[in-house]
């Protein structure tokens, strides 16, 4: 199996979209990951998959925090600008900042966060998986989420 | 935070719809899986959580072999069987099956189908993250796909 064979199947494997952000002694960073399961109610648990070669890899590995914003649908652009080579300034100048209790970046209009303390880091060849511990939850008014499927945006909700 | 929070919360991540199966000695099992990531494809691996109390995660520990049948559009009554107390003998009699490299159950009609070992197996509280290297694939015609968000299913495709 080659990479790109992969990479099409992985197509098939919808996913929510989160931009995942953290904070510390460098600043602020965030980037979007589809890679975030719910992992446990005991203790409350998820995990968010960190390529080791992106640019805020080290950043979230000395934090040891971050939050998981949901993103609701509508908001292609905030992904977008997440994963795209704009500066640190440049993405977050995008949308309106909160914090709960660990200081990590919680987007206002998210459709639910997570903020976490970094459990556990495995790595996995070329990538870590951070298993988190979640220490506060923030959930807006329900509306429609973005998901991605078959390498392009879909939104759902009440009406699908 | 409690248990309710948190599955409150967690209902607003929407996420593909999974069986995963396992075949053994003892015979084959599967049960109905959200928490399926994607994870690098340097080596092409994936990560599945299995709760500690599930019927068959004895099966998976020791099979150490399990596929991902990631469920299409219109599967509702294949997901809801593989979630339920039905026997292991009715699930498997819901569909026809197949096998790819390992042996564990791939499900004819599924979206894309991956056949995996079991690579590492990271506790976290009451449940097990199974991180796996895919061995084989199977990808049939692309169609629409079943997502779990807000506590029901939805369909997304070409056409949403």
């Amino acid at each position: 199996m080659n990479t790109q064979d992969f990479k099409n199947a992985m197509a098939y494997l919808a996913s929510a979209v989160s931009v995942v952000t953290t904070q510390g002694p460098l600043g602020r960073f965030g980037l979007t990951a589809s890679a975030v399961c719910s992992v446990t109610d005991s203790p409350p648990s998820l995990l968010v998959c960190i390529n080791q070669s992106s640019n805020s890899h080290a950043q979230f590995i000395q934090n040891q925090v971050l939050a998981v914003n949901v993103l609701p649908a509508d908001n292609e652009v905030i992904s977008n600008a997440f994963a795209s080579k704009l500066s640190v300034e440049e993405r977050f100048a995008m949308a309106e900042w909160d914090q709960l209790k660990t200081g990590a970046p919680i987007l206002k209009k998210a459709l639910v966060s997570f903020d976490c303390t970094v459990d556990h880091v495995q790595p996995v060849g070329s990538l870590d998986i951070f298993i988190c511990k979640i220490v506060a939850i923030r959930q807006n008014t329900p509306s429609n989420a973005l998901v991605y499927f078959d390498r392009r945006y879909h939104h759902i909700g009440s009406e699908t």
